[in-house]
């Protein structure tokens, strides 16, 4: 018997056939979705029809969805992080084997962390529209070296941003409650959130969860000047918090690629000092590249075919 | 009897007082600059009455100027990369020592380059403008992971950029014909220009000397869709060819920091998609005062004073 996949990540392929030449390779018949966009939730019951194994986007995953797909399908590949939209404990039940891509992602995250942080020391967005607009205006950045960058949340990803900003010459300081000093690299330091937050020149949001972390009284406690950094959660930030510490000027700039509501529309988008993009942070060629083809090993591992 | 310098450069020691901390130090008589602006040729001879040395800006310091100071003046320091200002074969026929400052510059100017670089790759500055203006649009951009980036002309700058594009997981290519395969990083690889730019997702210049290296034909040569970065000198590309290329779409995107005219007002203003900057790439805080404070080293070295 022929294994049967189904595509439901929209754009699979698209960019680089690789992940498709894979399957192919493997002699798998693949069942592409052909709408190009997210499915509904009855469309994915039809596309998961006499199925072994889903290469799955962000389509709902539910109990009835996983139920009608019986007793053939097998195994769910996420291509990403996020699992919100698959029910596990069901999949769990039925022994529907699931699994996602964690580390791929981290790279570009980190690394459009570094393009907002240096674009923000360097006043990057101002400069650039003044001199379009024919303004020769030169004015002094602050570069990363000799910088101190506070890390919150020692990761995959937050790990990765402090080795791009220690390239730089910046100093890292780590506040984590679930990491010991000696998973530090050498030349990193582990301090309490406030104290790094005191000391810190820019602050990096890399925590799980959406426990609020900072308030009123965390944005008092930080530098002035200091460069606020968040591709993780919006929820980790009081808005309100965060808009009035910039309209007193105690931040000098902020990035922030979450938000509270998405697409967003609150408070952030009046300071010009903000830089904000669309939950971008993965958007790369690369990673989703790596995605996909991470995503297309586990299902042919999962499925039974070694890679 | 008690030296006495004299500071030429308009904001020395503003931002951080320690290079004016290190003179008190030594016991030298410090001559301020008032005016805090470049002195011309007359304020200049009379600013240098009775004075051993000089902290140097962009004021002239030619013949006329040189002569009037002596017997006295015997050491120059700029604090800064260019001797455009100084008429250096005056200064050795009066026993002048001339210093400046080359390494501090180049670590502000590499990671100007990356910021650029990173933020074309990432379409930051329309994304952050369409978010800005309520647009919630994502889309996909380029990494630094596997692309290649080729570095043209392998000094003190063309080094510090190829550490940083690697840090991120870029592929390093050199082109640099006072340069051997022996002094590159292992994993660099020599190439001729016109390989290079075939091959290169982005091309960087930090090529001395105001020969034109880029003309219609190369960026003809280009693949598309490449990202050309100039920190260096704007001669080294034909403007027209470049913007002839940009209108056609050959490029992605670039940033040019040096102009044919400064201030500019050219064909560059009407792109979009390439990023403009005045002149900006070693005005960090952090450069300014490793400037700033080499620069006083050099003084104090050449005017007989142990550092």
């Amino acid at each position: 018997m022929r294994y049967r996949v189904a595509i439901g990540a929209s754009s699979f392929g698209d960019e680089d056939d690789t992940p498709l030449r894979m399957l192919a390779q493997a002699d798998v018949e693949v069942v592409p979705n052909s709408l190009k966009r997210r499915l509904t939730e009855d469309e994915i019951i039809a596309h998961l029809e006499g199925i072994d194994g889903l290469i799955a986007g962000l389509e709902p995953l539910n109990k009835r969805v996983l139920l009608s797909a019986q007793p053939r399908l097998r195994t769910i590949a996420r291509v990403g992080i996020g699992m919100d939209n698959v029910d596990l404990a069901t999949a769990a039940e039925l022994g529907i084997k699931v699994s996602n891509t964690p580390d791929e992602p981290a790279r570009a995250v980190a690394e459009m962390t570094l393009t907002a942080l240096l674009a923000l020391g360097r006043d990057l967005v101002p400069t650039n529209s003044a001199l379009h607009a024919g303004a020769w205006k030169k004015s002094i950045g602050t570069g990363l070296a000799g910088a101190r960058v506070l890390i919150v949340g020692y990761g995959r990803i937050g790990r990765q941003v402090a080795d791009l900003v220690r390239a730089f010459g910046a100093d890292v300081l780590v506040a984590d409650p679930y990491v010991d000093e000696a998973a530090l690299r050498p030349d990193e330091r582990l301090v309490s959130l406030r104290d790094g937050l005191q000391q810190a020149d820019a602050i990096s949001l890399h925590a799980g969860g959406t426990d609020r972390l900072l308030g009123p009284e965390q944005f008092d406690e930080m530098k002035s000047g200091a460069i606020l950094l968040n591709s993780a959660r919006a929820q980790l930030v009081d808005e309100d918090a965060l808009a009035d510490a910039l309209e007193r000027g105690k931040l000098r700039g902020a990035w922030f690629d979450v938000f509270w509501q998405e697409p967003y529309e609150g408070r952030l988008l009046a300071f010009e000092q903000v830089l904000l993009t669309p939950h971008i942070a993965t958007y790369t060629r690369q990673c989703r590249l790596a995605m996909e083809t991470s995503a297309t090993r586990n299902l042919l591992r999962d499925i039974g075919i070694s890679g």
